[in-house]
């Protein structure tokens, strides 16, 4: 099979939220997560840490975490949706409607996968929000690398806010922080390209203003 | 020209500090950014901002802030490496060198780029680290299309301690936040493959314990 190119995953690489219950070998998964090992890391620490998650128990629970997070969050968006510049009420709600079909079918999605950190310390919120420029890179890693081998994906973080919660059901150290989440499958859209603001509305020369 | 495949892209985007003097076409600095802005974002809020600093006052202005980052952060190891399980003392020397070097010439590397991000609130350390999700995927981008394109780059967040100080060299509002500044030019070393930990130390199936 031919690799695909850099740019061409980058522009096509939408967030696919709605996948196939068909499993996804293992050798896939893992080749995900070596290419989202890659990714740089603050002063090369490579303190990010991975797990894939596909037993059907945990994946309810991360499934009732994130039903959690996304009825705390969206829902009480969803009766009065705001547009935005980029994004009319139309699509808005498409793409809030994709993040609740993964509430209902998140336990079904063949895995999740869940970037972490080694903090060196115990975790806190300022703790993660500092490890954030250690472990995005690899989700972006990750995400062009599922683009490239046909696969779904999309990060969130509504099924991670009670920390506590996810610790107790991942078993993680209390130095260790679940930073995203992201269920993997083969995708039941069609992948096609981003829709991005202009780059002159986002770039700038030499100061803001 | 062909295009560089993905996957070679992500194993060889060494972090290149070394970089030449030689201006790098602003079509080029462009596409970075635009490559960037083809990132996901929390909610596609689409709020990453970016700016290119070629201006040699702003530079100058920003290698200074770089320098006292450096010098409170990574000077006090010098005297005492820790080697690491995956860097050996004599490998981190020569890292903390490469950073070392770009201290006495940030100034006179062609681009400055900072990812920004609005963020819809005034900016404080708390809401600064919520925002990684939405920024660092798409200096990942950016790091990765460098290489495709030939050049070098290396993102850091040590000149950018003192978010005060930042947002008045670059003219920021009391709103946007400065989270990483890459540095870019054609690189005066050579390209390469990175080097990260074996996959088996980093990922672990459905629970880390």
């Amino acid at each position: 099979m031919e690799e695909m190119g850099l740019f061409d995953a980058m522009y096509n690489c939408r967030a696919m939220r709605r996948l196939d219950t068909k499993p996804v070998p293992e050798d896939m998964l893992i080749k995900l997560v070596d290419a989202a090992n890659q990714a740089p890391s603050g002063s090369n620490l490579q303190n990010g840490r991975w797990l894939i998650v596909r037993d059907a128990t945990v994946k309810a629970e991360l499934a009732a975490l994130n039903r959690a997070g996304v009825e705390g969050y969206l829902a009480p968006q969803m009766d009065n949706i705001e547009p935005l510049s980029h994004q009319s009420v139309d699509r808005r709600r498409k793409m809030m409607d994709a993040v609740l079909w993964q509430v209902e079918h998140m336990h079904e999605i063949p895995a999740l996968i869940i970037a972490c950190m080694e903090l060196g310390t115990k975790r806190d919120p300022m703790v993660l929000g500092r490890a954030g420029g250690s472990i995005w890179p690899g989700v972006q890693n990750l995400l062009l690398a599922a683009r490239a081998m046909g696969l779904g994906a999309a990060p969130t973080t509504l099924a991670l806010i009670d920390q506590d919660a996810v610790a107790k059901v991942l078993h993680l150290p209390e130095t260790m922080g679940a930073i995203c989440l992201i269920p993997v499958g083969y995708p039941l859209g069609r992948f096609g390209p981003v829709t991005r603001k202009p780059v002159e509305e986002i770039l700038r020369f030499d100061t803001w203003s």
